[in-house]
C-alpha cells in the first residue's frame, strides 16, 4: 500500500460525511420532508448555479459579499453558487409560477456554499431544508409556519426546545420614532441588540430624543421572556408602526395557542439580526445545548416584489448539520445507520448463497455479501466494524444455515425454509443482556 | 404586479425543478437508494466546494478542464466544485477509511457541475446516484454492479432496457498489440470507436502492422451484440492481455447467467469511450427511445493508488435527470406529485377546520388549508390547477363536511366521525370514468 505524498486535505469549513452521519442527515432530512408534504407543501429543486447579479436581487447586504463567484465560460457574464435558496424560490415564483394561483406553498433541501473567514471556524457548506408560503399576509401563515416548525422538531423526538418570536416591523416602528438616523441609529441598534441600556441610555442623551420615544428604546434590551412581554410593550409603545406590529403578534398569537404549542413559545421584541429580508413576525428555534440556532424564518413580504412579483410571503428554514449536533446520539437514528445482513459462503457453489440474498432483499433487509475470501473470524470482525447486524453462514449442511448475532456473537441455526422469517429477525433484535 | 425590468433568467445548461418534476426526481432517487441500501451499501455525503488539485488527481483528461474554478479567499488555494462524485469517493476512501477492513461497499447521490460548450445545449448540472464497491477484484464484484443496476430499472418500473457491456482491457491488448503509438495509434482508436472500417482499414495498410494484429484489429468494430460475440472475440485474438480480458468477461457473464439477467445483455467489445479511469469490465444502461445512457460504470483498479491506497475497485452511476425522461410518463411517478387534501373552511370560527388538518395529517395524508379568503368555485380552481385530489368543505352543518373529488368535481357528504377512514379515500381515489 503506497502513502500519498500530496497534500490530500479538504479545505476548512466543508466536511465529507461519512456513513453513519450521512445515514443520520438522510433520516432528519427525509423527516422534515414528511412533515412539509404532510401540511401540503411541494418541494422544488433549484439550480447550484446561477447568475450573480439574478441572485443578488434577493440577498441581504449580509450574504452578498458571500457567494463563491466565476466568469462563465460561455457568455463572460459572472456565475454564482447560491448562498441562499429562498431568494432562488422568489425567482422562480416570480417567473415560472407568475401566472398559478396564489398561494404557493414550496418546500427544498438542498446545500448552499458561503464564504467565510478562517477564523470563524463556521461550516462554508450548510445543509439547508425548508419552507415558503407565498400570497398569504394572514397572521394564520406565520403561525402555520412556527407550528410547522414546532411538528418537524416534535417528530425528529425532540422536546428540549424553544421558540424564540420577534418582529421586525416593532423595532422599525421604535427606531423611526426617535428621529434618528445615521450613525447615531447604527449606534441605537448596535446598543439595543446587545441589549447593552447604558449604551442606549447614551445614545438618547447624546441626542434630542422626545420622551415618549425614549421611553419605547430605553424598553426595548428588557422585551424579552414570556408571552406577557406583549402587554409589557404594549404600556410603553406609543408609535402607530409598533402598535399594528403587536397587534399583529397577538394575533399569530392567539392562533398558537389553538394550536396547543404555547409552551414552546418566548418573545424578544429587541431582536434585529436575521437576513435583511425580513418585514414582520420572525422566528429562530433553539435546542438545549445547541449555541445556534436549528431553525430560522419569517415573514419577507417584499422579496418576490424585487423579482418583479408582488406577494406576500413567509417561510422558515431548518439547519440540518445544527439539527444533527442536537439529535446525535438518539436510538432512532442510530438505527438508521445500521445493515441487517453480511451473507457468509462456506460453499463452493455461489447460485445458494445468491438466492439467499436475493430472498431477503425482497423482505427488505439490507444484504450484503462477503465476496472476499477471508476467515471466518476476520468477517465477523468486518460485520463488527461495519455496523452490520447479522452475520449469515451457509455451510454445506443442506438444512439449515446459522446465524450470528454480531452484538453479542451468539449462535442459532436457521432452518432454510425460515430464512427472514419473524422468528430469526427477533432473535436479531434481542441481545444478550451485558455483553 | 410589477414586472421585472431587468434580465433574471437561468444560465443556459440549468434548470428550476418544479414540483411536478422534483418530486418525480425524488421519488426516482429515493427508489435507488432504497435499492442501494438493500444491497448492503451506505451512503456518503461529498462536500460541493474541494481544492482543485486534489479533484484534479482522481480526474480523466476529458473531465480536467470541466470544473468550476475559483480562488480561495482563505488561503489563495485554487477551489473548484467538483464535476464527478467518485474521485471524491476514492480520496475518501484513501482517507478517512483507510483503517478500517475492505469491502467497502458506498453509496452517494448528488449534483456536480460540468462546464460546457454552448453549443452542445447538454446540461451543466448532472443529478448522479450511484455505487462504488471498493477492495474486490474478483469477477462477482463486477456482476454485482450489473445485477444492481437492472434490479433498480426493474423497480422503477422499467422493462425496455439493454445493457450495452464492455472490457476495456480487451481493447487495450488489441491496441498495444498492433505496435501502434502516436499520431498512427489515434488515428486507429477514433476509426475503431466510429466502427469505420475502411479507415480502420486504412491505418493498418499504411502502417507495418503484423496479420495477427489486423486480423484482431479488423475484428473490433464488429465484435458487438450477443453473448456469442465473446466466442467470435476468441476466435480471431491472439494477444494474451486481450485473451485474458475475454476471460474475465466470460466469468462474469457467468455469473451475471446465475442471476437470471442474460437477457438484457449485449456485448460490444470495440467501445473505447468512457472515462479515462476505468480497467475493466464496463457498462451502459439504454433505455428504449433514450438516446444517452441512464447509466454507465465500470472497474476502476487505479483510482484509488493516485490518492495513495491501492485497492481494486468498481462502480456505476444513474444519471438521474436521464431516468426521469425514460420515466416521465409512468403511473406511479405522476402519483408521487400529488397532494391529497384542501380544506376550505366556510365557519366563522378556525378552530375546527385546524382540528380536520391535524386529524388528516395523522393519518399521513398530505394536507393545506385555504387560508386566503376566495370563493369557493376559485378555491376548486386552486385545486385542480395545484394537483390536489380532494377538497374538503367545513360548512356550519355540525353532523358533516362535503368532500369534493377535484377529478371529476364529485360531491359526497362526510360524515365528522369518519374523517380519513377508509371510504373516504375509497371514494377519492375512484373516478367516475369519462369526465
Amino acid at each position: 500500500m503506497t502513502r500519498p505524498t500530496r497534500d490530500i486535505s479538504l479545505p476548512r469549513g466543508v466536511s465529507d460525511l461519512l456513513p453513519d452521519t450521512a445515514a443520520k442527515i438522510g433520516y432528519i432530512e427525509s423527516r422534515l420532508l414528511r412533515v412539509f408534504e404532510l401540511w401540503g407543501f411541494r418541494r422544488v429543486i433549484t439550480p447550484n448555479l446561477e447568475y450573480e447579479d439574478v441572485l443578488t436581487i434577493g440577498m441581504g447586504d449580509e450574504l452578498k459579499g458571500k457567494a463563491y463567484r466565476f466568469d462563465d465560460r460561455q457568455t463572460g457574464r459572472l456565475l454564482a453558487f447560491p448562498p441562499d435558496i429562498t431568494p432562488q424560490i422568489a425567482r422562480i415564483v416570480a417567473t415560472r409560477l407568475a401566472s398559478w394561483p396564489l398561494p404557493h406553498r414550496i418546500s427544498y433541501s438542498g446545500r448552499v456554499l458561503r464564504q467565510t473567514e478562517m477564523q470563524t471556524g463556521r461550516n462554508r457548506e450548510m445543509f439547508q431544508a425548508g419552507v415558503e408560503l407565498i400570497g398569504l399576509n394572514s397572521p394564520e401563515a406565520d403561525a402555520e409556519m412556527v407550528v410547522m416548525a414546532i411538528e418537524a422538531m416534535q417528530k425528529l423526538g425532540l422536546d428540549d426546545f424553544k421558540i424564540d418570536l420577534g418582529q421586525v416591523e416593532f423595532c422599525h416602528g421604535v427606531m423611526q420614532a426617535s428621529g434618528l438616523s445615521g450613525v447615531a441609529l447604527r449606534e441605537l441598534r448596535e446598543a439595543v441588540s446587545r441589549k447593552d441600556t447604558s449604551a442606549v441610555a447614551l445614545v438618547l442623551k447624546s441626542n434630542n430624543v422626545s420622551p415618549e420615544s425614549s421611553r419605547e428604546i430605553t424598553a426595548l434590551p428588557r422585551l424579552f421572556g414570556g408571552c406577557n412581554v406583549l402587554e409589557d410593550a404594549k404600556k410603553v409603545t406609543s408609535n402607530p408602526r409598533s402598535l399594528a406590529a403587536l397587534e399583529n403578534m397577538r394575533q399569530v398569537l392567539e392562533i398558537l395557542e389553538i394550536h396547543g404549542v404555547s409552551d414552546f413559545l418566548s418573545i424578544d421584541l429587541g431582536e434585529t439580526r436575521g437576513l435583511d429580508y425580513h418585514t414582520g413576525i420572525t422566528f429562530e428555534g433553539f435546542v438545549s445545548g445547541i449555541g445556534e440556532p436549528v431553525c430560522s424564518g419569517g415573514r419577507y413580504d417584499d422579496l418576490t416584489a424585487r423579482y418583479g412579483f408582488d406577494a406576500p410571503a413567509t417561510g422558515f428554514t431548518f439547519n440540518v448539520l445544527n439539527l444533527l449536533a442536537a439529535l446525535d446520539r438518539r436510538p432512532e437514528l442510530e438505527a438508521s445507520a445500521t445493515r441487517d445482513f453480511l451473507l457468509f459462503n462456506a460453499r463452493e457453489d455461489r447460485r445458494v448463497v445468491l438466492e439467499v440474498a436475493k430472498l431477503l432483499r425482497l423482505q427488505g433487509y439490507s444484504t450484503a455479501r462477503d465476496i472476499i475470501c477471508r476467515e471466518y473470524e476476520q468477517s465477523l470482525e468486518y460485520a463488527r466494524r461495519m455496523n452490520i447486524r447479522c452475520m449469515l453462514v451457509i455451510g454445506n449442511d443442506n438444512e439449515s444455515y446459522r446465524a450470528v448475532r454480531i452484538s453479542d456473537g451468539v449462535v442459532v441455526p436457521v432452518d432454510k425454509a425460515k430464512i427472514a422469517l419473524p422468528e430469526l429477525m427477533k432473535f436479531i433484535e434481542e441481545s444478550q443482556g451485558d455483553r
